[in-house]
């Protein structure tokens, strides 16, 4: 994919978003230069979007929480007169690699979801305002927000031309919000799903599919009053204070070292080296429990993107696990709002790990090595987790607050909770037991938190040959595997989205009828007419 | 795939199982014939199965539950010295088209749930005794049953090569299993499932693999003792009277019609010509309650199997509503198991048609439509429901107790509660105006139970065009959409299957790393070794 990607933005520098504020609502106006897309090839003609145009509003969202806590309502508009938002870039997808095509629609999964966890846990509401066209990807992000206006003009509709246009699925979240969000009724949704034009005015109001539609001589006024409105239904959630999101290049707190022969990444995330200061805030964007938690956040998108081929990632902590447990402590018990958004920002970063079609082994093989508390997330989240028994119980791990259930996965359940499925008493020993001090790596084993410990004869070879069979496997069967295994348990929409929707996009991407020569995706726009395959499956 | 296949069977023709009855413990050996492949090319070596093993093992949970309601444990075994069983057949997927292993895949799965269903509703124990190899869908079959004895020889053990050895995932409901139902915890069940030569002894024990491991010198005595103990924790559950099974060739309540140019299939059902008689067992497995959904079911099975490329079925039902009526509150207010058997089949087979990969249209368009109970079951099983209004509103729908909660569907709610998801307001209307009697089609539309109501001008075309338009798309992007409408809210361990486990495998079985020319599975038993596009995805 040529150059590595930045997924460092700042509004002063966006191309394809305009983010203002003006007291408590905030108004984010997409207008997609067609010009500057990711990669050359294509044009981002009639708002249709791309990876650049999601991470400006990953960007945007992320600073709202941060940099504007003042925000309670966020308008999400175009500045188009006949489209609000015409979906993925048809030609980007259409030229864009499997690999490619998956984890884009997956990072733009995560923003829509991080639309949804803003409202839900920081008390920010979000209006989609749709003037003209809202089609596929575009009535996605629509379906993401709080409430959705459609203008009654006679021509804007809402759609998902997917399946009759492309043969492919609204795949970011679409299919599954429509039913179980929304709660569309799915007959409904099954002709809403093929009629490419879509539907619009009273049909879609009275079908769910938005909850109002105005004239356009009431659309300014209406979108202003309820913005107003859905502002003032928020509970009054602490906010602030406001912290600025500097640049977190280069990294501090991690490390990212790649093998591309034995497609093997080393990551590697340092703790703190001083206690938290007394206002949480005082350290800005510095506080390492914040920039730790992006910079962990950018190495993941940077290994997604940028280093395909990695299979086994190789998880290291180093550090003093002391001060890891004091910035737990001290985020757990702040009142503020801002301590509230770094947390809920670790958790975002952690389902990210969780999200990432890696192979993924903690290693603690060092007595630096420091899995405490939200660090101990981090093996947790692995699909394995080695540890070195020392003869001098150096390396341990630790428990705090962070392990004690905010750190929800996407399937609601906590990490132990996840790890210990079915057995809640195991969890409570784990908490009870790591509240008495480290937990050197033999005892770690017994309780169910190591999945191999081993003595210094054993540990390097057994590591080593699992790291190396591991990453002999098909790449393909290891993330429908691991797909199968991290979610234990209860179903979210997250998890229906990631598990089911995506696992189906997957599919159909690389079916002929898609991206075939004669496939309809990659036919679009041309004068030929796809050509299928018809044996249904 | 040639001849037509036939799922009707009987104990006296099996070729891969032996069923005998001792009291109220059954014994299901499985010594699978290598020369009775379901399709001539492959051996069915080492106790591997395919289509035509299963469709003998789905008929003897059905003959058991009705033929045999004495039984309260099957001991699930082989008659193999070193092998319990190794699996689906290698050459035989290998050399499957991806809609025939994904149908397959998907038969399998219906079958192992079938042991849990009998198992939960019907008091019915398995237990898998193994003996031997327990490999890939053999160990699925095991973890299907309520418990597994592994012999203790040093040798046996259980196994998910699939991913080490194949480049594909254990699909048959294996992943989900071991996490959601076993609760193998997930660093342990991702060692499990890379390690080719499988788990044995005691750590097959303490991992939650296995129930026990039995010294092969206790081995009979043990087995013997933990059937009768199975058997013995029953509760007391109505059982009888027995009901053989009889052929059901050639139908006399569905019919199948096929339009192989439109890729279109109508399959129409026939309402009973009779009350119930007094007591339900009289006719045998003439019921009409049981014979018309034992056809449903065979009828659906063919049109996966034999008629691949018809991508719309419209359903018909014709005849007296008010028989459908009769025989659902006859089955309802029956005490007896054979009774709750005819019910749990009706439910079954709705299933069986819930998860048929076809866009299913309900049409209404003439006077003796009888969608009525168990019969409206099947429009709400639909993607559609298309009613002609008619000026003598002689086209109606009518509700029964089978609407009321017994029929769910694999996500634990009642097709009403599907329909109306998040409104359960609606599902208490619905039965409510049912229960004053007909409901004609103008009003069904009003009440939601009908997608589409239209008069005599309208009707006719408006259904062409849609079944016309529904025939032309892809036929990968509707079977994924559908998976994605048809499901909505809470996830079961059956969704979980069909949903994720499933659409992984068939996205995993169209990539080139498992069924390309290099992949594992082409390759399997050859000398060569798989080569791997390394690209994660």
């Amino acid at each position: 994919m040529g150059d590595p990607i930045t997924f460092e933005t700042h509004p002063s520098r966006y191309h394809h978003w305009r983010l203002t504020v003006a007291g408590d609502v905030a108004t984010l106006v997409m207008k997609v230069d067609a010009d500057h897309p990711h990669r050359p090839g294509y044009e981002l003609k009639l708002n249709s979007y791309d990876l650049s145009v999601d991470i400006e509003l990953a960007d945007a969202i992320q600073r709202l929480r941060f940099e504007h806590p003042e925000v309670r309502a966020v308008v999400v508009t175009a500045d188009l007169d006949r489209v609000f938002c015409s979906g993925a870039n048809i030609y980007m997808l259409g030229s864009s690699n499997h690999s490619f095509k998956v984890n884009f629609c997956k990072f733009t999964n995560e923003t829509r979801l991080y639309l949804e966890d803003a409202s839900a846990e920081s008390g920010l509401r979000f209006l989609a305002a749709c003037r003209g066209t809202t089609a596929g990807g575009g009535y996605e992000l629509a379906l993401a927000c709080d409430e959705i206006l459609l203008v009654d003009d006679g021509s804007s509709a809402v759609s998902f031309p997917e399946t009759p246009l492309l043969a492919v699925l609204p795949g970011t979240g679409g299919l599954t919000r429509l039913v179980d969000k929304r709660k569309v009724r799915r007959d409904r949704a099954d002709v809403f799903c093929t009629v490419a034009e879509g539907i619009k005015g009273k049909r879609a109001k009275d079908w769910n599919l938005v909850d109002g539609v105005v004239s356009r001589t009431k659309w300014e006024a209406t979108v202003a009053e309820r913005a107003k409105a859905l502002a003032a239904e928020v509970a009054n959630v602490p906010h602030g204070p406001a912290v600025e999101l500097t640049s977190i290049a280069p990294y501090r707190h991690v490390e990212l070292t790649l093998d591309p022969t034995g497609r093997i990444a080393d990551l590697t995330i340092s703790a703190p080296d001083a206690p938290p200061p007394a206002e949480l805030h005082a350290e800005g964007a510095e506080l390492w429990s914040l920039r730790a938690f992006r910079e962990l956040d950018d190495a993941l998108l940077r290994l997604r993107f940028d280093h395909p081929t990695v299979g086994v990632v190789r998880l290291r902590t180093r550090g003093d696990a002391a001060q890891v447990l004091a910035h737990d402590e001290a985020l757990a018990k702040a009142t503020t709002g801002f301590a509230r958004e770094v947390r809920l920002l670790q958790r975002r970063v952690l389902k990210r790990l969780d999200n990432t079609a890696r192979s993924l082994f903690a290693v603690a093989d060092a007595p630096g090595s420091c899995f405490a508390g939200v660090l101990l997330e981090v093996a947790l989240a692995a699909d394995r987790f080695y540890m070195l028994i020392d003869g001098s119980e150096q390396i341990t791990v630790r428990t705090s607050v962070a392990n004690a259930g905010f750190m929800k996965t996407g399937s609601g359940l906590s990490r132990l909770e996840s790890r210990f499925y079915g057995t809640p008493d195991q969890v409570a020993r784990v908490l009870a037991r790591g509240a008495e001090g480290p937990i050197a790596s033999e005892e770690a084993e017994e309780l169910g938190l190591a999945t191999v410990a081993a003595d210094d004869i054993d540990f390097e070879d057994e590591l080593r040959i699992a790291v190396e069979e591991r990453a002999s496997l098909s790449p393909d069967a290891l993330t429908g595997m691991e797909a199968s295994l991290r979610w234990v348990g209860p179903e979210t929409l997250e998890t229906k989205i990631f598990g089911r929707l995506s696992a189906w996009q997957n599919w159909i991407f690389t079916r002929p009828n898609a991206t075939g020569e004669h496939g309809a995706l990659t036919l679009y726009g041309r004068p030929e007419r796809p050509n299928f395959h018809w044996t249904r499956t």
